[in-house]
């Protein structure tokens, strides 16, 4: 590399996010020294992005570095944490400044908007890896898991699934559409924005919760797995973007809904008595959810489409990849 | 790959390393869940190997797995704190099953041999690279820091500095040696034994501490800078193993000592007045420590041989690399 580790370390990552006073010490020596707050459980996530498998060669630095951090913000968010503290490991084929001065923009804005200060990290040279590791705190017992749903609880997702994975199909030009359609989906693609704020206020209503990464079907069909029983999906109810309706058309937009993945969003059951509580606290903390299906005895994943009924599986689907 | 990443991370990780009971979440949901122990600070600390770059290719799978946790290991005992909690991301070309099975033995011998739990992870395809975090806690406001040296301490260091460069020359055919010497030093470099105890023990009674991964001189260069201070070395008391002497000669392999990098030795300063309770501690503890110097007001690293003396300067020992 032209640039030494540490000259990289300090000329782009000292003041990448905000101060927190529960940091002891931050980069610059072995290790990090947190104080972790009383009375609350640590959560700690860990998510890979390799360039070409994760996000196109020649992606936008900022988005990388936004994504890097966006999809272990949702992984927090899907435990219900506050997110506090992220350890970036980088590994460059060539210490471009640029690119670093791009990256590291990108990571501060996300972590600036949460609130997590950037404590430790490595930087090795090799091809293009991003490692980050998020800690965030939730009160003690109250972490969301993904295996509390029961049947007649009711399925519920935030934002518009598919939106992203259009995006990137836009962005490998494996798909076309108008201007501001593409700018629309591309964006959801590029800077996904995770749901920190509705997995904090799911902490005491939810019985159980995912990010949905790999696509809405199959990371419901994880949390029906690990909660002993299914889902039925009613696909009237799938809330599709205008934008997403626009560039593939109904039918298609559905498939990206249920199979696309990238989407970042969080994939929830609540019982069906705490239904009215969740519409206020969506309207409070204006974030879209909608309400998609119901919880089943029966395992699996079903999808109901007026008197059509047919199981999920994820290669019926499997289009894009 | 081959195998799913659900099926991979199932068969080679779900039973590495030992339960503990302050993992109420492990491998499994969206995040582990932890409970930090009271009146403790958090140590946090990242390191990535890249194939190639921080180990030879084809070098054996449980060598990869030993040292991805022993180099962060090492910067847990540079804080002097005690490992709890490990996160493993890995990045494959392919799913060998063979390779997986002794990666995973590897790693998983380090685990138990420090009582750290395997709470989380990550396996995605691409080039090889491993990056661990590690989790671990010392009694709040004890960790160790590089920069409390002050001019008058003794600067000491653990085992026998250089082996492993050696070790890594002899792997790569740079370096020929009579078998029972190489296969010595060649243990070093592919199986280093992390300072833990050594660490722990010194949290109340080292003045700054570091460990040495880039080499000795440069090691200790950066606890100087971070102490605002320097170090003389006496050269003659330089811990130098019986194996590296046999395989390089005196004069070489007191700058491999110096310069050669992978040691995941510790470098420490003591006030003299703490010199005997050390030397009782390392009896006690059965780790190998040397006295091989002092602290300087003056800023640098100076070698002293006899009458003459030198500036240690990295890029005059700059031979293997």
């Amino acid at each position: 590399m032209a640039l030494g580790e540490f000259d990289l370390i300090a000329r782009y990552f000292a003041n990448c996010g905000p101060q927190r006073t529960d940091v002891r010490v931050g980069v610059g020596d072995d290790g990090a020294v947190l104080a972790p707050p009383l009375g609350h459980d640590l959560i700690a996530v860990v998510d890979t992005l390799v360039e070409g498998r994760h996000f196109p060669p020649d992606s936008p630095p900022d988005s990388i570095g936004h994504r890097a951090l966006a999809v272990n913000l949702s992984d927090l968010a899907a435990m219900g944490a506050t997110p506090a503290w992220a350890l970036l490991a980088l590994t460059l084929p060539a210490a471009n400044e640029r690119w670093l001065e791009q990256f590291a923009r990108g990571a501060d804005r996300l972590l600036r908007r949460y609130g997590v200060a950037l404590v430790g990290g490595d930087t090795t040279s090799g091809p293009l890896t991003i490692t980050v590791q998020l800690l965030g705190f939730v009160p003690r017992g109250l972490a969301l898991r993904r295996n509390g749903a029961q049947p007649g609880d009711v399925v519920m997702v935030s934002g518009t699934p598919g939106d992203a994975a259009a995006g990137l199909a836009l962005e490998q030009a494996q798909l076309v559409a108008a201007e501001d359609v593409a700018v629309a989906l591309r964006q959801r693609f590029l800077y996904p924005a995770p749901r920190v704020e509705l997995g904090v206020a799911l902490r005491s209503l939810a019985s159980a919760c995912i990010d949905v990464s790999d696509g809405l079907g199959a990371d419901l069909g994880k949390l029906c797995t690990a909660s002993g029983c299914g889902a039925e999906l009613e696909l009237s109810a799938m809330p599709l973007s205008g934008p997403l309706i626009a560039a593939v058309g109904r039918a298609r937009a559905l498939q990206l809904a249920l199979a696309g993945g990238d989407d970042y969003e969080l994939c929830f059951t609540v019982p069906p008595t705490a239904f009215s509580q969740l519409v206020e606290l969506a309207r409070v903390s204006s974030t879209p959810i909608a309400r998609i299906g119901s919880v089943t005895e029966r395992s699996g994943v079903v999808l109901r489409d007026g008197a059509t009924v047919t199981q999920f599986s994820a290669r019926g689907f499997d289009h894009f990849r």
